[in-house]
């Protein structure tokens, strides 16, 4: 049950969206911009560095969302997604993103465990700055969605194929709400 | 030094904003309808969440900034700052808020560590639903800040200066910049 009456009964952030709108926007805004916007990062490269990191912050909503979401998007589907995250380390994705995943996981341990060692690794792999910066925020702002997700308790789905149909949503119609 | 070139030499988040304009547009965005719209916590009291919650994660830039608005826009200033950050369990605040305060270590500490004891402890203090909603919100959206700026090792100024004056900026202008 959330932790406060919600007045919708809408799974995840769409039901926090709901409940304050105006924040809704932006932070739906803030989705668009970070991971459909132009980018030298594919969308579903973006979302599988969402999926990890909401995967790390054990958010089963997100991780399930951008997972879906990742692996409709993505050349090896599901099973890439699943191997990632299983194993990042070895992860079945080209080396470049392999060392922005490693950035990631170091912005989810917290911003000052990013070095200069996981950066150069990155660089060494092709990554260029602004992607460096992308992967950085899009970490970050997943520690933010996560958060306000279980923080609030928000409704979070077991049926698999709620999140598969989030996923296909999400990839095709995107996250910028109608005006 | 930042971990990639912006081509600016501006402190902290401004920096990052001017780099990646677009996204900078919708975190200031979220920057103003949280600490600065309409809410029945005051403006300084949400700046004292956002500065404790960037004090726990150890974030220099957001912590002096925002506690140095927080003080500029507080009844105790500098002082009542302090004492809040130095020890937030008999902060010299009134225990609505200090229960608010509590909700937002257990975001910052990640969001499943928000349970119903915490929230119903602020409920016993007076607190609203949108009061705890935008407590969460708030603190998680430091998580996401704090990240940004450390994890792209973003300019940290040393002078204590340097941030009464950023504070009192942000009380005075706010958030929102120019379009």
């Amino acid at each position: 049950m959330t932790h406060i009456d919600l007045g919708n009964d809408i799974p995840g952030i769409r039901g926090l969206f709901e409940y304050r709108p105006d924040t809704g926007r932006v932070l739906s805004d803030l989705g668009e911009v970070l991971l459909r916007g132009d980018s030298t990062l594919s969308r579903g490269e973006r979302e599988l560095i969402a999926a990890y990191v909401s995967h790390l912050n054990g958010c089963r909503y997100c991780a399930g969302s951008h997972g879906a979401c990742a692996a409709a998007q993505l050349p090896g589907g599901t099973a890439q997604v699943e191997s990632t995250l299983a194993d990042p380390g070895m992860a079945p994705v080209p080396a470049k993103l392999r060392a922005l995943l490693a950035i990631a996981a170091q912005v989810q341990a917290g911003g000052r465990a990013v070095t200069e060692k996981e950066v150069a690794a990155a660089r060494a792999e092709g990554a260029t700055d602004r992607e460096i910066h992308d992967t950085v925020l899009i970490a970050a702002a997943f520690c933010m969605f996560n958060r306000y997700v279980d923080g609030m308790a928000a409704l979070t789905p077991d049926d698999p194929a709620y999140y598969a149909a989030t996923g296909e949503r999400l990839a095709r119609y995107g996250y910028a709400p109608p005006r």
